[in-house]
């Protein structure tokens, strides 16, 4: 598991890394991410999944960041989580709100097995790329309290991939990238700003209103002022 | 990771051992499985994932089953795994026919991280149910060269899932079961018929023909066609 963003560092050239899997939400993080991937001349191909998040304003942004990357693929997959309930993020009870953001519980917005999902897909579509890589856009620090946004739960499923593919058993590398992980809000701010992003394509709140306007006072919404605050950056977002 | 039939023996009584998930696919192996779960006092919890497969027949299996399982509930759920191609079972490709049932290498009827993926989601759903038991039909001996159903793959999943999960965190169990592991398909079809399983509602081919009969020359049909002989028993699907 690989979680520092300088690991693979060197001459940045297009192309010259192979292709990589990076899994793409329309926030804030993982644009950032798959931008990191894509400075150390990663291939981009992107996967966005459609979970049954309650905001559906995400997968446009998933849209608008995959073009401004300039993936070569960006592939939308249903993988319906509401189904089995469990979470305010995919439906049922309400987004909590002006929760302090040093809470150290487990919030209602965490998505059961939600990273899992996600990676085994990533790491599906990797294996029929003969891709070894994969980028995440987990962080640990202003990481909400969810647990597969942990060190140990991405190192426990990078030992899992070597076993669960035909590429693992022939001896492949499979590695899962997550550049931000010890990163703090303001740091992965500064660092997409310094890669030229437009953090106004991007998308973080857990309840937006129809028209896509962020609440204000979800943890996201609150992680994501409190981060341009700190980086003393102007949130795109809100000036448009 | 458990794959001891008779380690959860002991009296069996519907209702003793708190709820399972068990994934359902219509095919024999899984059935076995949900049958020994329920035989065992599990309530069930019945997962069956349309992932892009050829053979949609086996979904019409899948809930024959689930019904004479009795399962409390049924959940049928699309991961169309198809998107990514590799694999002759979701098309692209022709299913191989007629292959030594004794060769080595992994098959182009291997789905890359299938088991990963349904693993993953029978978690989520047991994590929601708070439900500590998740059973699969995997069987090791007559495998077809699948890396995702080894021992050592689940064993990894088992570690994983300790700590994906808000309930691992907080120290709950989490148990793979894979009671068909070292069995033989003779073996699996004795245990199912001693528990009273009408294998006939089961659906087995890779590459059924329009109207549902199985082809005779997949592996699949190999395998099974080889295990009815080898437990002195005639297959009830072929004699309708």
């Amino acid at each position: 598991m690989v979680s520092d963003p300088s690991t693979n560092s060197g001459s940045p050239r297009a192309g010259s890394r192979g292709d990589a899997v990076v899994l793409l939400s329309g926030g804030l993080d993982s644009y950032t991410a798959a931008a990191i991937a894509r400075s150390h001349g990663y291939r981009l191909f992107a996967l966005t999944l459609r979970y049954g998040q309650r905001h559906a304003h995400e997968l446009r942004s998933a849209r608008a960041v995959a073009e401004a990357l300039q993936v070569a693929r960006h592939l939308e997959l249903d993988v319906d989580l509401s189904v089995f309930g469990g979470s305010s993020l995919t439906g049922g009870q309400p987004v909590p709100k002006d929760r302090p953001l040093d809470a150290r519980e487990i919030p209602s917005t965490y998505v059961p097995a939600r990273n899992t999902v996600f990676l085994a897909l990533a790491m599906a579509w990797a294996e029929v790329l003969a891709a070894e890589d994969v980028f995440i856009g987990v962080n640990v620090l202003d990481y909400s309290g969810y647990p597969d946004c942990r060190p140990e739960f991405l190192a426990a499923f990078e030992r899992l991939a070597s076993l669960a593919t035909a590429r693992g058993v022939q001896g492949g590398a499979f590695r899962i990238h997550a550049p931000l992980l010890q990163m703090t809000k303001a740091e992965i701010i500064r660092t997409g700003l310094a890669l030229g992003l437009d953090y106004g394509l991007t998308h973080s709140c857990y309840d937006p209103a129809p028209d896509g306007r962020p609440c204000g006072r979800c943890d996201s919404c609150a992680l994501r002022a409190a981060g341009f605050a700190q980086a003393r950056a102007a949130d795109p977002l809100l000036s448009r």
